[in-house]
């Protein structure tokens, strides 16, 4: 059963959480944002469901609520930052801004960044980027839960890209999408539904594909061999090593371009003792009017999203999907109606609520 | 059979080629270049078997021998190039140039090109910018042969993506990949060996899967309905959205940020007649020391390599591969023992040759 909640009676009680934590207005509603517009958009894994991620992070010290990022290097068009260990989101919002500043200035704003934390969905920051009319690029490596091609071993993140383009009267293009086949959260509902999981998401300790969600889930757990399956799935026959190559693409970008960590050495323990994750980002911002009329790009925008829509249609199918149409439509469906909250979620906020001293009333 | 023949020799016979076409030595050496770089590389498909299409193209004037691209807008980090219909090759030589010297001027370099034609490998272009010591990426739209998730007509290109970064002792690392499952390439192998298609490569004119591996071809011949699926294959099981999206990704940065042709604009018919397919590309050149000391970063890259090629093997497994790592091998082994000309295309090479009257002598 899910609770109806009102997003903006969720974002007054996160924010004031996160405000428990030290942290400035604007810095608690910025993480509160990344994680609430996640909810709005339908992807409720990285939604509010993460915050006592976060808190606990906090509460540990592995992630330093006082921590700022700063820049470590800069030219017109490029910047490498250090979070310094700080929130993601405030990490992330930050060197989009710088990003979204070099791009209104030269045309174009490269930021790589390193000791970061889990930034929430990658689509966050492409979308500052579109409500400036630039084309937005956000990516991230992540924990590692893939395997690479022939491998058993999780060495790679889901590493998810994300790219908005402006349009002129169609919704906006909006991909956000992992490099894996499917995200962990996809093998759990799997596994609570008692259903088999398909042949080519993800394999067992012996390295091959496996039906079996609990068991992956397990070992995947326990770190004792098994994985997610990258995009285009085991071995070569569906060129899962495509999967593999843009997974490993997000590493360089973010990670190593960076100078921080990159496949498993992002949430990797030093001495058997956790240390902080080291998560790594990329930014890209391109300012469309130094290429093109500004106009002339959204008018086509329009036009290539309606030669995809309008395209005949498989048997069975009445409707070709653009990226970012379903979470548009959640986004406003959410808006209007509240927010469906699982049980389990709401129940976890509400004892943080108390935990910190703070009215709990989310409620639609 | 194959003919063996030696790359250098090759290389003088198909330069002289493109000079009947009135190409300069130096413009003719590229075009070569890209060509005889791909057979070294062991991608015969983008090799000298694609000679015969350029100097068709050049023959019926959709490809433009004696067009020069320029440069339409310019700013300190970007650029729109227009290939004003001419050679791909030269173009995308043109452009990656240009990219390379903004990236060591201002540490970023983009390039958006329309009006172009095919450009052989993306990987060729990142390569050079690799040569460099900066990060490359290369990417194109293409002719439409893929459908949309859930589509059944061709609307989307093979938009292959690709980006090479430098190393310390390891070799570097170069993703050259298709958002496609497979190229058409594949499934003429498996026509000619009267195999059976994987299910998830390609779909029959009702859009669903099929095995029929001359049923496809014929249909995306006579463009009746079907083609080939995006990385991630049939539906929403596989993720095959994700592929969909990435090759809605590189037509938005070529063809639409650079005001040219995308999806089935690519290729298209004007009243029946066959027009210049108005190929767009995008190239991305990064100076390094721009984000992070050089040597880190290349050090960085080897570790990430070690991580990934060392990581345990799935059951049966014995090797993990770096993306790059085939072709490396393909090139050594061809630079020393000769390329294995298919027969066919050995013919129509001799056979251009006596029609301009060149010298046909390539044996190994």
């Amino acid at each position: 059963m899910a609770k109806i909640v009102s997003d903006e009676k969720l974002s007054l009680f996160v924010a004031k959480i996160f405000q428990a934590y030290g942290l400035h207005q604007k810095e608690a509603e910025i993480c509160t944002s990344v994680l609430v517009e996640s909810d709005l958009r339908g992807i409720p894994s990285h939604g509010v469901a993460r915050l006592k991620r976060y808190t606990d992070g906090m509460d540990s010290g592995l992630i330093r609520a006082d921590a700022r990022p700063e820049i470590v290097q800069e030219g017109p068009s490029t910047a490498t930052v250090d979070g310094n260990g700080g929130l993601g989101q405030i990490i992330g919002h930050f060197a989009t801004e710088l990003a979204i500043l070099k791009a209104q200035d030269t045309g174009v704003g490269v930021v790589s960044v390193r000791n970061s934390n889990h930034y929430g969905i990658a689509g966050y920051y492409a979308q500052m980027m579109l409500k400036k009319e630039l084309l937005g690029i956000s990516m991230t490596n992540s924990a590692p839960l893939v395997v690479p091609t022939f491998g058993k071993e999780m060495v790679i993140g889901t590493n998810p890209i994300s790219l908005a383009a402006p349009t002129h009267k169609q919704e906006p293009f909006f991909l956000d999408m992992a490099t894996s086949v499917v995200p962990r959260g996809k093998l759990e509902v799997y596994e609570r539904e008692g259903k088999d999981l398909p042949e080519g998401w993800a394999v067992d300790e012996s390295g091959k594909t496996t039906q079996d969600a609990g068991k992956v889930l397990q070992n995947m757990l326990g770190r004792t061999g098994g994985g997610i399956l990258p995009l285009g799935g085991e071995g070569e026959l569906f060129s899962g090593y495509k999967g593999y190559g843009m997974a490993v693409m997000v590493d360089i970008l973010s990670g190593v371009l960076s100078g921080g960590a990159y496949a498993n050495r992002v949430y990797a323990k030093k001495e058997g003792k956790t240390i902080p994750p080291n998560v790594c980002h990329f930014f890209l911002a391109l300012d469309i009017e130094r290429f093109v009329d500004l106009e002339v790009f959204k008018q086509n925008m329009d036009d290539l999203i309606l030669l995809l829509k309008n395209s005949e249609k498989a048997k069975g199918q009445n409707h070709i999907f653009i990226h970012g149409e379903k979470e548009y439509e959640n986004y406003r469906n959410h808006k209007r109606n509240g927010i469906p909250l699982q049980e389990k979620v709401y129940q976890i906020l509400e004892s943080l609520g108390e935990q910190h001293n703070i009215l709990f009333d989310i409620s639609k």
